[in-house]
């Protein structure tokens, strides 16, 4: 058996090829990209952002403090899903974004909202729909995440979870704005003249698309992703869109990345976007940048929406097929970034 | 350039090699599998049987007459989505099985009950949630489809659209057997027994996964799938499971495969299983037998569910994790099974 044995200036000869070989792997990966950050978020305020939109400044400056309220958590070595769910709660907050206060008007003129949350690390999620008097839904969504057996909970189910779990109940009013009424105005004075040659069904058009998302990577390596969001004004039958389904609107493995999406909905769930984004990744073997670019380009259509995502190696990829999405992101390694349309607001990258 | 023109007898070799060539790869493909059926069905009738299942030839019965009437309509040259559909309804109105009549109770004793279609073709699909009158869900799943721009209506909503659409309501107290109401009874004993020493939350205990499901490959080439249940005995606060959440419990598509899944929803929305088995087949490359065995005995817990899945090329696999899983298939090749444990309860295989 001995002959089998290696010499040992073979062993040496061998050993020095080993480290020659790590030393070039670790060239090539360090000249190729930066080191991975040890955290990174990315935030949007909803794809579907008019040309022509009046105060870009009053969003953008929302999605910052949301960013840097997010990146504050990350740094001090915050969990990913504390800073997402922190970066929701401010834009559920902030009346210009379709998700808690600001959430545009059902058909009935009431406010109905949806949210979903998910851990990535050990897949946990929790989601809710059809929420009419929880003031943050996505920290009932969190709720239902980690003080139920369950996943998901609707309409007046969810209220009584939440009522258990201590929320304090607010009236609907409260998340109603006169620029939301003057939304469903105007959609309904729409649907009235356009009536005639449409189904009796087929009243129902998305004017804004203002819905709310977050996904981070913490210095644990652990995924997190959430979405909140008022659906569609003038929304009717109960309809559910895709950010309280988890694999639609939001998605989070570590194994893989974190997802949230922003568009129109139906699309979202027919293709199972955030899950078919983690997909791509995980077994097509697609970078994130171009999973993500496959499936906004490639497999929607036009002007139907965008998402975030991060990967587990911290890259950060934003793509949009609409005239513009409210969006930013910012990691360890400096960057921080705003923007709405194609061009960045806010573009800074500096030493961490 | 006539120096690159082969000789005729070069030819005529080239020619006769390309033939043993065909001829050893149809061969190869005739000796190592069957030919691809023209169609093919499999039906569930939800995992999680007991062992000592009470008359158990009741449940086989209802699902050989599915399988017969989905056979029917397929080997008729009728669709994928006609052939799941009737085979749903017929299992809706069969009251041994979780879903229309006979489905089980909310903790406040009504029925509830969620279903989903999918058309592997264009992807549309149709949902609904914690519907109360409508006496076959997957009807309405079917209407939201094909009738509304949505894909997911929920509760009140969905019962408005079904009026709408021309269902005729039925009282709840249709759907609710003896059997059922003496399943409640003895869950909330056991609850009040437990309950000083489980959280609040913590009290809704599936006993009975009889959630029914269809997967279908017709003979043109295109999959459905569709999913009805009444969700978990004693469930509360609006919980929806996995059976009406596109990509969770029901999946299809003509580029990979259609799906049906049927027990603990929560697991099967977090790991997406319908959507996740789409992906292993279509980006991993793996079989379809091979996907699903992966999914349902490594990546599920023992004991949590189980599904059925037919690929576009008509293989049918049905793995479960559970004691039992009542299930059928059928296919052009005059396969013909009915099992609920490991061994077949009707396995007949003759020439179509």
């Amino acid at each position: 058996m001995l002959r089998f044995l290696p010499s040992l200036p073979r062993c040496l000869a061998m050993f020095g090829s080993v480290l020659v070989a790590m030393s070039l792997t670790s060239c090539a990966s360090f000249d190729s990209q930066p080191p991975r950050p040890r955290w990174a978020i990315a935030i949007h305020g909803g794809a579907g952002v008019p040309a022509d939109l009046a105060n870009p400044e009053d969003y953008s400056s929302a999605i910052e403090r949301a960013l840097q309220l997010g990146q504050s958590i990350l740094a001090d070595g915050g969990t990913s899903l504390d800073a997402v769910t922190a970066a929701l709660v401010l834009l559920e907050d902030d009346p210009h974004f379709n998700a808690g206060l600001g959430a545009v008007l059902t058909s009935e003129g009431a406010c109905e909202l949806d949210a979903s949350i998910m851990d990535g690390e050990t897949l946990n999620c929790g989601a809710v729909a059809s929420v009419t008097t929880v003031k943050n839904p996505i920290l009932l969504a969190r709720a239902v995440m980690t003080a139920s057996k369950h996943v998901f909970l609707a309409g007046g189910g969810a209220e009584q979870f939440a009522r258990e779990q201590g929320f304090s109940p607010v009236e609907n009013d409260y998340f109603k704005t006169e620029h939301r009424r003057k939304s469903l105005e105007r959609v309904k004075e729409e649907e009235q003249r356009a009536k005639s040659a449409q189904s009796a069904v087929d009243l129902c058009e998305p004017v804004y698309l203002g819905t709310v998302g977050a996904v981070a990577l913490d210095q644990d390596g652990h995924l997190a992703a959430a979405t909140s969001t008022g659906g569609l004004t003038n929304k009717r039958y109960g309809r559910v869109g895709d950010s309280p389904i988890i694999g639609a609107g939001t998605f989070a493995a570590d194994t893989s990345c974190a997802v949230s999406c922003t568009g129109q909905g139906e699309l979202y769930i027919r293709h199972g976007i955030s899950h078919a984004l983690s997909a791509l990744v995980e077994h097509a073997g697609l970078s994130l940048e171009a999973a993500g670019a496959r499936l906004i380009h490639q497999v929607l259509p036009e002007d139907s929406g965008g998402l975030i995502a991060i990967d587990r190696h911290g890259n950060i990829t934003m793509p949009f097929n609409t005239v513009g999405m409210h969006r930013g992101c910012a990691d360890a390694n400096g960057r921080f970034e705003v923007l709405i349309y194609k061009e960045p607001i806010i573009n800074a990258t500096v030493s961490p």
